[in-house]
């Protein structure tokens, strides 16, 4: 690698931000070349975020101060709604940049269905239609050769990466997906909100959106990819006393198939990818397997109701739910080795 | 109240064991006669449980040391498997005295399923046929009368309260009850076990006994008898980092009816019931709201997926999951109002 | 008890506010008149709190709505500096009242002391000169006829009631006292801070004001009251990943006294009480121990650095640190029994 | 590096010994060529550690059955105690080998002061005598040609490197140290004891060794090399509930020094270094900042009371307090750049 390539990120003030800075810091074939955060524009990082005390970063600037002309890609950890147009004026500074972004605005093929679950008509709905969904596993061919890659929220990577295959090879019921999910804190985001103060969310559960979550769509959306048709999903999500993890329970009802069907079609789906691995039969998924990397791992379980079956997948929701997937596809797309910068172990205790 | 009642606490070194001790120590119509943990005979309770330090108790005996001609009731905090043998003593040294067991040794109405799901015949069977199952909303007229009552489990009675009253009345398919079931880590025990240390179990989240729990049988003896035929549950439980509390989400099939049917149908079991509290339209239940306390919160819920609902009941699983309940099953026992001792407020945060 | 009294509790949405409501919603002799939180006028406390979900609780008014007229008591839980104009305005309205005021406000004796650390001049001086210092066990005589009570918070209470009693009888150098202080999450407040977000501060332990916390000022104040000198502390807090709690590790050099002179002092100063108890010689004062109960625990260890010793004092920081020392105060003011109401057992796990 | 180094690690099922597999794992110049746990023999470390489920590393195996002269170092995290007569038996098989240990049983100089805090004599003396502490900051020259290297623990690392170039530069009082410890619960290490279950630790502080603990003969041990006289400090450790970190604060009196004059001694000492750093002066040490790196912070700041000022250094208990350390040292005696393989960024949240 001769020439580094120059990253911005975009919202480096967020969890999302924060863990794309940790990753690119480390990636052997990239420069941090701008930081943003319009609130701290001026600010070092190490006043936003402490832990980066020993790191020489750029300082903190406004995105608008970015000179986009020198950037070869951009990670983009922006709320949605916000997200959408500072994209299309980055690609329209420089239209050759790779966009990475971790917002949801970009994930929702459909402009009826993005107006539906975020309330306002998409700002941007050439990009819309530009953008390819960055499940990568999933889009590999598209992901290579985009320019603008809407990455997959936390809890739709876990339940697509379980169900996808089983739904694809018709071995379950598309019409009948229950998926019961728990997210750690970090999902809720950095905002200031009196739910997720630590006195607040410490010792104890909550489920909230239940049945109602927007990430539902994108679950929707790729099953019924994987379909040819539509489907409503249940999905319940719950907030559980831990800062990073995500792990999806999905209830099953099986069209005729065995658990070691499912098992089979995970594995001949996953057999030879790096991050996602199916578990032995005595394996448990659990968040601390991956907790600061990004693997996935996915385990299929026996239902005692006949003709059901539970497949449970866990991640990191920062990581591979998050900043990781986006620097698995800029690895795709800027041709490099896809883990590369990627091969942390999970941080366990 | 002229005279107080003599209540022992076997099993005094247990989580079940010390809340009961919590609860009984303020009950007005109670004095704690004796407690029993046989590996720790002779030490002060202080000694075992520090935070008893500024309370006059007994000093810890073997169980075998009590006068139990001398005692008017017993809470039983023991392991399953060990429980039945000791109460099977017990009764036989004071038959009047009034028995309230934590276990699960006397749950299971039917011997061939006990021996099913523990493993080895059960060794007091005249007393597992004289057991009355003490789940106090739905059994108050055969608890009231009885000598040896099976306290549910936490599990259990947060699944059977949330669910009961919906198949009685036919409103959902008992033959689809997806129960999804998190749980602090006091549900594990206070034995020592790698997976329940500080380090494996924060910052984490487990499923374990996927689909095949043990208390997943005393929730399809309940809603059988309930229905009056034999049902099969998924009952999958999830290890949560906090101490205590415990929350079920149920995915339910509607049998035509319509969430509002379901809301209604639990108003009328439990709208006079000082413990069980239907949610209001815009309450989530979670676990915070009952830690320490002896309260249930049930929400129902529109699931997006046609003709299907999700109910959810949360509960402290060492005060009504299990010491509390005793209590209460006691103070019907007596006579005496059912909240008595147990009027304790949730501890928030 | 004839006729219940009225107290108002002003700042239910805070903390300290709240656990004054769990602890007054169960007290014998005593009716939750009104609850204020202007920021929340007009919901219902579930609404605030959601733990409160099954107690019936007067509606969240304004604290000008407020007949203060027919209150007989009030303890305000309002943050320091907008305290003391509201507390005149209320002891104005109902000259009779009696205030047991949680905040800074009228904690410091001198109104040179109180603009120095507070940063303005007292806005009710008249009131600052009459309120009595309200730890319990060292002002009990000055309490008992009080109209206004500023009670100590959580910091100096614990430290006072390890220290004081050594300073006085002259056992330990009043001019080297180092305090070293860990406190749960509660003590930071309900405000919406970065640092008190669970992902933010679970998992980590941060120092804060180290050497300068407000709260010195107390204890330097109330130190010098005992030793008839002017003193200067170093207290050093620490934020520790809990929800409640508060221990002192104090850090003393002996004038030639010994360990037993230490704990022969303590004996003395609480051998009667019945909620700062001295820790036996093998036992080890920890937070857990007096969780949601209004027990100090204090315990006296032996340095390895000639002449010194270490002093340690454990306390839940919303009830002996704040509203379990108010209401005990309350108690002696209308002559009750002072335990009245506080009598609950610390909650473990 | 054309031929990679094979390193083995005994005691492979413990907390430092995995956090030396995770590193190791990405170490570029070396291979993982054995793990033992005699109590796991046989199994993958993916059985004792799930959350190496997607590494390919060596089956345990018993340290008996490492043939050792096919080793080029060793990374030892057995108990203390166990581990003398274990590298002794290794070095005896293999005297080139480079042994990192991280046991205390090499750390004390002086035999007396072993079989005072240790409770019995040494039992590989000439070892005792050769071993270098591999406080790596402070022994360079010492480690470089070393063959087996006492890693201190992580108390005395932090203590040490906050203190020794205090009290070196005379800066400091020596004899009047106060360092207050706090621990995450993987210090305590990964055997079953009953006060670190989840349920027992969680949402408490404890205090614990008050003023004793074992690690407090190394802080004095190196203290004296650095001012030529015996010295007795105090150290009080704290469990807090957090899985890693490591935070000290000292209480330290001034030998007419200022605040400026401490930072400006450590400023020398550590300005050239990678891994410790000397906070600015608004910047407060907290483990969040370097929860799984091989960092350590330190931050000066006045005390109120004359003549005092406090010092903090906070750092990872598993990584610069164990496994990172051995491995620092691991670079510097095979002549690898030192921070080779130990470039991970603190995971935060």
């Amino acid at each position: 690698m001769s020439v580094k390539k120059k990253v911005a990120v975009l919202g480096a003030s967020g969890y999302t931000g924060s863990d794309a800075i940790r990753l690119l810091a480390r990636h052997p074939n990239v420069v941090i070349s701008a930081l943003t955060a319009n609130a701290h524009a001026g600010k070092a990082m190490g006043e936003v975020f402490p832990h980066f005390f020993a790191l020489d970063l750029p300082v903190l600037t406004e995105w608008e101060a970015v000179d986009w002309a020198k950037q070869d890609a951009v990670v983009c950890g922006l709320p949605h709604g916000a997200t959408q147009e500072i994209v299309a004026a980055v690609l329209s500074a420089n239209p050759a940049i790779k966009v990475l972004d971790m917002s949801a605005d970009f994930r929702l093929r459909d402009k009826a269905a993005y107006a539906h679950w975020y309330g306002h008509e998409h700002r941007a709905l050439y990009l819309q239609g530009e953008a390819v969904y960055g499940l990568t596993e999933l889009y590999r061919p598209k992901i290579a050769p985009a320019r603008l890659i809407a990455c997959p929220g936390c809890y739709p990577t876990a339940a697509l990466l379980a169900l996808v295959p089983l739904v694809k090879a018709g071995l379950v019921d598309a019409h009948d997906l229950v998926i019961d999910a728990k997210s750690g804190m970090t999902g809720a985001g950095r905002g200031l909100k009196l739910n997720t103060l630590f006195s607040e969310a410490g010792e104890g559960l909550s489920p909230y959106s239940i049945g109602t979550h927007r990430h539902s769509s994108e679950i929707e959306q790729e099953i019924g990819v994987a379909t040819g048709t539509t489907v409503t999903v249940n999905f319940t999500p719950h907030l559980v006393p831990m800062a990073r993890g995500e792990l999806c329970t999905c209830y099953v009802r099986l069209n005729g198939a065995t658990v070691d069907d499912l098992r089979a079609a995970l594995e001949r789906a996953y057999g030879h990818e790096p991050f996602v691995h199916l578990a032995k039969k005595d394996e448990i998924p659990q968040t601390r397997n991956v907790r600061g990397s990004n693997h996935v791992q996915i385990g299929v379980f026996a239902d005692r109701i006949n003709g059901r079956a539970i497949v449970i997948a866990t991640l990191d929701n920062l990581v591979k739910g998050s900043a990781g997937q986006a620097i698995q596809n800029m690895n795709l797309m800027f041709g490099w080795p896809e883990a590369t910068g990627l091969e942390q172990i999970a941080l366990f205790p």
